[in-house]
């Protein structure tokens, strides 16, 4: 085989996975051959991936109780977000192996509640799942706001559950009114968005697990990429914040694990307990993930990340991305393009087809919202330097 | 974090994932940073993960137009399987980019019929959503033999399909009797396992697949463990041999691949269109796999493994493991345990539970079948050193 080169990231300004951390690609290259999916085999990275689902669960505020109402006026996205979860200095990677006994083997009784998925897609699909097996309805269906991942549809095809795409505001958030309209009896799941993929807003969560609730319904935060980001803002976005019942958090997006690592959370453990079936020649009683053999190098890398920069490492990072998103903003405004608010470090511009693929042509790996607007995710490995160089482009192309 | 150290294999005989050959763990390392699930941004890796397709389908005889008739007598285990479709040795990897532009975005237009999944899981997954979308049936079912793998199970749960899982003849193969009676006009899929997970057995292909299209249904072949020991064996379970409509095969099992290197591969470009979801903010149109952000990792190892060895390292794997297998069937036999007949490098044994566990405590990874038996899968990693010093710890403590 000819060498093949893979992908330099100078010039990505479309994905949502970025390089990982060194420690997480030391991490991952060292447990290659390692499959969590059978956990009696390969006991330590069963224990690594326990480790990470507990320091998820810190994350998205799982060892704090849920506050009995949301927090007063935190639909308004202007001044009332004003939850501050910001992580303790002081926190680190505990030791709390939950779920996994001596010899690495989950016990059924204190299965973690949660685990680490293939990706983004795969939480979701099992969130909507688990909401299917838990709620007994004849003809199930899920509400969504438009801007959900196309994950979602997905879902909805494999599982024959009903999709309820309901329009989003003037922001690009969840409408409530709109969405409590979609809710009936037979809805099983209500999902908001925390970091969407489009224009990186943060749904009215609190609100939104309110609605869902009422009607006697789950409620699922997809924070795939914003997971990393949100506990350095006051948005009111988890288990904390809200009474929400599963969320989807990625290691392998902003926080720089490898692929594949996502994270689906659930508050309680019939959450996965609905997921699971039986595994003949495993010597594990059940399974709960979607995948069979899974990747330990994902998993092992995950641990690897959050250990090494949870939370100062992915604060300044975080820090950084916003400041530089901010300022794209800024700098394409004065060029005259209609740039929306930055919320999450997501910058939207109404770049002429032309434009865009004359910047595809130079090398610039852009996407486009399913409007037709250029979208640049400001990632770990995007600099200022590289913004400055595209920039540059802009103004000879365009 | 202390140092985790990941798995060794020396003492590992129940997993069907082994350790990557180097040149597929060196891939790996190479590609960690790349997503073939957005080829549009991870150019290269779609093109790689193309030629996989490619080299998966000529292991699996997609380039040899199927046999009107299924060869005589296969059904009959001793002496029929006459078909041989041993690889030509003058064969190597091809440059033949099935579906891939030249900027690497798949051309809906000239599709791959499949892909490089996160595992067999995702493979059986897909195989049965494809036949559901594809049989527009009120009350679809999927008619199993009951040795096929429990993903199965998982997938008639996700996808609201009725399992039928029928009784496997004496020798644990496909019964085809029961299979026929099991099969109705709601049927959408008949599977077959070519390689199964308990006893190594491959069931009678091409009857399985006349059974199913005569009643209108499709015919998906789980060989994610046996492909790469098949192609060396006079064995009919492939494309070439019979109609089959859908087929999984893992890079990751026998293919020395890294972990996560599943495939599926269909006959028809319709098999894969069925599974696909249209993609808003990548910049290709539609994606069929069940996961969204994927591994380049694996992609590039199945690339690497299959380069490497295809055709001869595997079969001088085959050739190795085969004997070994029948060598500790042997040895056990000439310790009164009961071993069925080898068929691939699996062997199953009658050790008795105590035995079982007090191997287990001297760090043996074994593992039993659903009726608990005790199950040696002799993959690359294992020796003849190793087997030896099973023996004689076997020999310590029954």
């Amino acid at each position: 085989m000819q060498r093949a080169a893979p992908q330099e990231f100078d010039r990505v300004l479309s994905s949502m996975c970025t390089e990982p951390h060194p420690a997480a690609r030391e991490a991952a290259e060292r447990f290659l051959a390692t499959n969590p999916g059978d956990p009696a085999t390969y006991t330590e990275i069963a224990r690594l991936e326990a480790r990470v689902v507990t320091e998820l669960g810190r994350l998205a505020g799982l060892d704090v109780p849920p506050q009995s109402a949301p927090p007063e006026g935190a639909s308004d996205p202007d001044d009332s977000q004003t939850v501050d979860r910001g992580p303790d200095e002081s926190e680190s990677l505990g030791g709390r192996a939950v779920g996994v006994d001596s010899e690495g083997v989950r016990d059924a009784g204190a299965e973690p509640h949660g685990y680490v998925t293939s990706g983004g897609t795969e939480a979701n699909i099992q969130a909507v799942r688990s909401a299917r097996e838990r709620c007994a309805v004849a003809e199930p269906n899920v509400v969504v706001p438009e801007s959900a991942h196309f994950s979602f549809t997905k879902a909805a095809d494999l599982l024959n559950v009903e999709l309820r795409s309901v329009p989003t505001d003037a922001d690009h958030r969840a409408d409530l009114d709109g969405v409590a309209a979609a809710v009936d009896e037979e809805t099983v799941l209500v999902v908001g968005v925390a970091g969407s993929t489009e224009y990186g807003r943060v749904d009215p969560i609190p609100e939104l697990a309110a609605i869902a609730h009422d009607e006697g319904a789950y409620c699922h935060v997809d924070a795939a990429w914003g997971g990393f980001l949100l506990p350095f803002t006051d948005h009111a976005w988890n288990f904390a914040h809200a009474g929400i019942d599963s969320l989807t958090i990625d290691p392998h997006k902003c926080g720089r694990a490898a692929i594949p690592a996502g994270g689906l959370l659930f508050r309680d453990p019939e959450g996965m307990d609905a997921l699971a079936v039986d595994t003949p020649y495993l010597e594990s009683t059940s399974q709960a993930s979607l995948t069979g053999t899974r990747s330990g190098a994902g998993v092992a890398s995950a641990a690897a990340a959050i250990e090494e920069l949870w939370p100062d490492g992915y604060r300044r990072e975080y820090e950084r991305t916003d400041r530089l998103a901010g300022w794209l903003a800024d700098e394409l405004r004065s060029r005259d393009y209609d740039v929306p608010a930055v919320e999450l470090p997501i910058v939207v511009a109404d770049v002429a087809p032309g434009t865009f693929e004359a910047l595809r042509d130079r090398g610039w790996r852009l996407s486009r919202t399913g409007s037709g607007l250029a979208r640049i995710v400001v990632m770990p490995h995007v600099t200022e330097n590289g913004l400055r160089s595209f920039l540059a482009d802009l103004d000879d192309v365009r």
